[in-house]
């Protein structure tokens, strides 16, 4: 009886105009907006803590910590939506994300791994571990891009 | 001096054409696409979810922990995007979002406060519990949409 009305809920959510990704194959262009989405929210979240580990901004332990927790879940949701299905679309993702999949696959891995030295850090108050681990951040974005998205 | 190099190793990141939103206070146009990349991920991570709790795909325990996961950071993300200076930006956005605040917020703590209850079920792999708080989810991201946001 539970089980019905959970399903009937939902199937009143999704009937009132909440579309919702619902499948595992998502079309071309979604995956695009899916992964500007989430590189968009990463630019969000990690523009601050760049600002403050440059002296722009006064440190702050609390952004630290929740925009380090944002970041931990934002690094692992790009990836999955850089299909070859996607090539076409436009976007400045470069045809090496393809065929140098191994090496688009170590430029997310430095970025995901930085990110989680960036959590641990903030998670120990460690405002110098906090601010290195920005600065491998940073320059994985920057390493990622410079090889596998093309120049403005 | 170790302050020194990750400050230039950051500059140097910036530098390398890696732009982020550094300053808290960002444009209207740049607000509405924060907001909007962080709704269009909660789609991509709710959909499979909502599908499961219709019985639609099979229940994956290791899908429903880590979109959980995802949804904790996603759910808190859009609301400080929906200032009144973005009222203008072209969105579905409507003005009672800024007419009736109070009643903004209750929809964004109900959404919050479901999907604290779809982590919870999730972390003791309470299949029912996390059924429930799906069902949960969809009403709140209906009730939001039928009083916030324009029909499209």
């Amino acid at each position: 009886m539970k089980k019905k009305l959970v399903a009937a809920c939902v199937a009143f959510a999704l009937a009132e105009g909440v579309a919702f990704n619902a499948m595992a194959h998502q079309k071309p262009d979604a995956l695009v907006k899916n992964r500007q989405s989430a590189m968009n929210l990463i630019s969000k979240y990690f523009g601050p803590l760049a600002a403050m580990a440059q002296g722009k901004v006064a440190y702050n332990t609390n952004t630290v910590t929740r925009h380090a927790g944002y970041l931990d879940a934002l690094s692992e949701m790009p990836w999955d939506a850089f299909t070859p299905d996607t090539a076409n679309e436009k976007s400045r993702a470069l045809p090496d994300i393809y065929k140098n999949a191994n090496g688009f696959k170590t430029a997310q891995e430095r970025m995901v791994s930085a990110v989680d030295k960036l959590v641990a850090a903030s998670k120990s108050n460690n405002e110098a571990g906090v601010k290195a681990a920005i600065g491998e951040i940073g320059k994985s974005c920057a390493g990622c891009h410079d090889n596998f998205r093309a120049k403005q």
